[in-house]
């Protein structure tokens, strides 16, 4: 461990700090912890500026990932370190799934599901509870990340409000979560995300698993139908869609009912369809900086 | 390949386009091609500015990574694109030396020699023509860079002029080729350079590897000591390092001896020692814009 500036633990943390690295006038730390939710060993990146560091709450972004990633990718190529330095905001992306542990070198080892295609199982999980064996024993990333991780990440870091916002599965969990759970966070908004699981093709092959045959569950995990269900949350959201981006031409992403579900729901969403980029990392370097400004404006206000 | 805007390849080109990504307003790229220097594939990748896409000259930056890396790591880590996008400067990171080719899906296989040391053999090479079997065949990544890269680059991308930067090992290299090369190379800058290859334990195990025991080729092949020889080539020089790199503290960097061979050149030498940086990639992003700017002023001056 090196370069560890200010910031302490609580006595009792359940949280064994795995790296820090300097980077701007802040730190990139990783974490792991034993989750309760997922009876898993869970990992996440988080970002404190120095003001944090030095025990001053900051306004938070909890960034969910998208299929196949985990905290580092995007903790390495979205490059929002800079302009969170700037603003004094801190950036936390925790694991998209929990995760089998090898056996080789681990005597606790764990064993999880998973599935061989790539939209199901570990890497997936749509940050839902699953109810169906036998993903229900782990894949129960809703409430990891709304009550356990939120809470733990309250009680170690002084965090003063969260927002919260995602890429591809992950904005549509950032969408989902974000009006399902509209007390917990102060602002929304989803890169590329997928806008109604129910209806796609990757989200009914995964919620056929986690979910069996009970469409009423189907669609309380659509961000879609949930926002059009409960209605205005936030006095904006942001949403930016790349124009050249394969899986909304596949049908993968369906913006258009998220459109259609935010004017239903008169929920003001500033929508932007950005010609030529695709789905990559690529296009969220692009864009990530005006996503964490309008973090940090919602944060201001509230 | 997607998002491709108006670039185009010359009609006999040796290059093989393997991605097209938008980013900011630009394009990244990666290419392969078939080098006569290492009679090996070499893949680079090139962030091309909207400018260049459209045919106009702009001024390039020459990236060369760090022991172990390849183009990937500073094409995702750097977070050089933004800056390069602003400014309308091209980015080109090549690899770091020939690498063997898999026979299990290719009939073309092609076998590199390499070392159980990561600073020797593939992945390393210190951008030198090993004279020494059996590395000379193919670790020729001097005449790759300078002359056979070089000329690609500039038959098939509108380059105005070239600067050369780079990482560790690779910060050697823009050091040493900068000052070797000085006709070439508009600019220079370092980022935790090697300073001085033939006094450290890293590029003494590689040197002796590719040259043997004749150490008029080991100097020949150390930035500190061509520095000292050409004397100033360059109106000023920018090199960066983290004060608490465990790399400097166990002696590989040795950063004074590039301060006193600029001393006795009389070579300009900004050289900022950044408290509690290591030697990451966090670092990089976190002083990278300062090299792209240091590298489009020796531009605009040239």
């Amino acid at each position: 461990m090196n370069n560890s500036y200010n910031h302490s633990l609580s006595a009792n943390t359940q949280l064994t700090q795995k790296s820090a690295n300097r980077c701007f006038n802040g730190e990139q730390h990783y974490y792991s912890h034993q989750s309760t939710s997922t009876k898993t060993p869970m990992t996440f990146s988080i970002y404190l500026p120095d003001e944090a560091l030095a025990g001053q709450r900051c306004p938070a972004i909890l960034y969910l990932s998208g299929l196949t990633c985990n905290a580092d990718n995007v903790t390495h190529k979205a490059h929002f370190q800079q302009r969170c330095s700037e603003l004094g905001m801190i950036f936390i992306a925790p694991d998209t799934s929990p995760r089998s542990i090898s056996t080789s070198d681990n005597d606790d080892a764990v064993e999880v599901p998973n599935d061989d295609r790539y939209f199901v199982g570990q890497g997936a999980s749509y940050y839902v509870d699953a109810t169906e064996a036998p993903w229900s024993d782990n894949f129960n990333m809703q409430s990891y990340i709304v009550e356990e991780l939120y809470d733990l990440l309250r009680s170690e870091f002084p965090i003063e409000t969260i927002g919260v916002t995602g890429h591809s599965m992950g904005g549509h969990g950032a969408l989902l979560l974000g009006f399902k759970f509209p007390g917990k966070f102060v602002s929304v908004s989803a890169l590329s995300p997928v806008c109604a699981a129910s209806e796609s093709a990757w989200g009914q092959a995964a919620y056929t698993e986690y979910f069996g045959e009970d469409k009423s569950l189907w669609s309380d995990a659509d961000a879609s139908k949930i926002i059009e269900k409960v209605g205005q949350q936030y006095s904006s959201i942001l949403v930016d869609q790349g124009g050249a981006d394969d899986f909304l031409l596949e049908g993968q992403l369906q913006t258009d009912k998220l459109q259609q579900a935010c004017e239903k729901a008169k929920q003001p969403l500033t929508l932007r369809y950005q010609g030529g980029n695709d789905h990559s990392y690529y296009f969220i370097q692009t864009v990530i900086n005006d996503h964490i400004e309008h973090h940090w404006r919602m944060a201001q206000l509230s």
